[in-house]
């Protein structure tokens, strides 16, 4: 039922088709769109037109930017002979939050997920090969998600890379830095126990 | 620290300032937007922008509309001796949903909140009283929200209206239909019992 004005009932439709936002929610925000001020609302719809527009694949590292190659990969002080692999861009502004990580990156855009119908196909993965012979790379890193897609995804390309003489690694798994033992499943935990360290 | 490329960042930002949208919330529906058909996403700018430019509030019962009067002032079938009052158009589409109620609105936009520094004349209490003496009322139902503002609000209105010789209403306070008794809190058990009904 359209209780609303029919702009109302479009936006509140355009918002709900958003992930994680629901009917309520998206009547919410729509509510919260209509009482901006005017260049608030035009500044938000131009955000989303500009991103769409502008942004493309880095046609290095494949993560999603406005400038070609990317900011990181055209960076000269990062070392270009190790390479972290990851799911997603929001993977990469992870570790680069850390500011420990000076090699390059290479994003896949997802995991393998046969529930999802994802296959090695849909993913930058060809893109990784194709890089890691034309670039002397020496690591690279599998830090895809700790769950089963991901585990899965790094096996794959790590049966793909080790033939081609290239290091492979995968980071650790542990307990997490300020968590409680407590709360810590046992896997996580064996693992933790597997990959200790001498002090 | 800009992770992503700008239109991304910007467009992170402009979402962030959604209401109950941090910062991850926020990147996370960006993606989505990128990873949008273009069409899909022009179509949510588009949508943003008229329902700013095309909504105005209502000059009879101040909810926002893109027809004015709005379609439930203008419906000849409805009483038009009622008014319920309630504070926001979203809490009219609820009692809509009902299909019981066949009397005419008033939205306030808002409720009295000494704390958010909102009096009445930030609400639309003027445009009410000056409806009341205009057109032929018999009774004004509050249904504000069964908070400490809404109750506030609703004795306000309530004292401004009696000495003009109209029934003022108040909808009543109880458990909630299908509720268990155990969890409903002690003022809520206390309003049930006061407002108790022969059967």
């Amino acid at each position: 039922m359209n209780y609303y004005g029919h702009p109302i009932t479009k936006l509140i439709e355009e918002l709900a088709q958003l992930p994680g936002v629901g009917r309520k929610t998206a009547q919410r925000l729509a509510f919260h769109i209509l009482q901006m001020p005017k260049e608030q609302a035009q500044s938000l719809a131009e955000a989303i037109i500009s991103a769409k527009d502008n942004i493309r694949y880095c046609s290095v590292c494949c993560t999603l930017t406005d400038t070609d190659p990317c900011p990181i990969c055209r960076n000269e002080k990062r070392t270009k002979e190790m390479i972290m692999v990851v799911e997603d861009p929001r993977d990469m502004a992870a570790y680069e939050k850390t500011k420990q990580y000076k090699g390059l990156y290479h994003i896949l855009h997802g995991a393998i997920s046969p529930m999802l119908g994802i296959g090695p196909s849909e993913l930058k993965i060809k893109e990784l090969l194709e890089r890691v012979q034309h670039y002397p790379v020496e690591e690279v890193i599998l830090a895809t998600n700790p769950n089963i897609e991901g585990e899965a995804t790094a096996m794959y390309i790590g049966k793909l890379l080790k033939p081609l003489g290239i290091k492979v690694t995968r980071i650790a798994n542990g307990v997490p830095v300020g968590g409680d033992l407590e709360y810590v499943d046992e896997v996580t935990l064996s693992r933790a126990l597997e990959g200790r360290r001498e002090l």
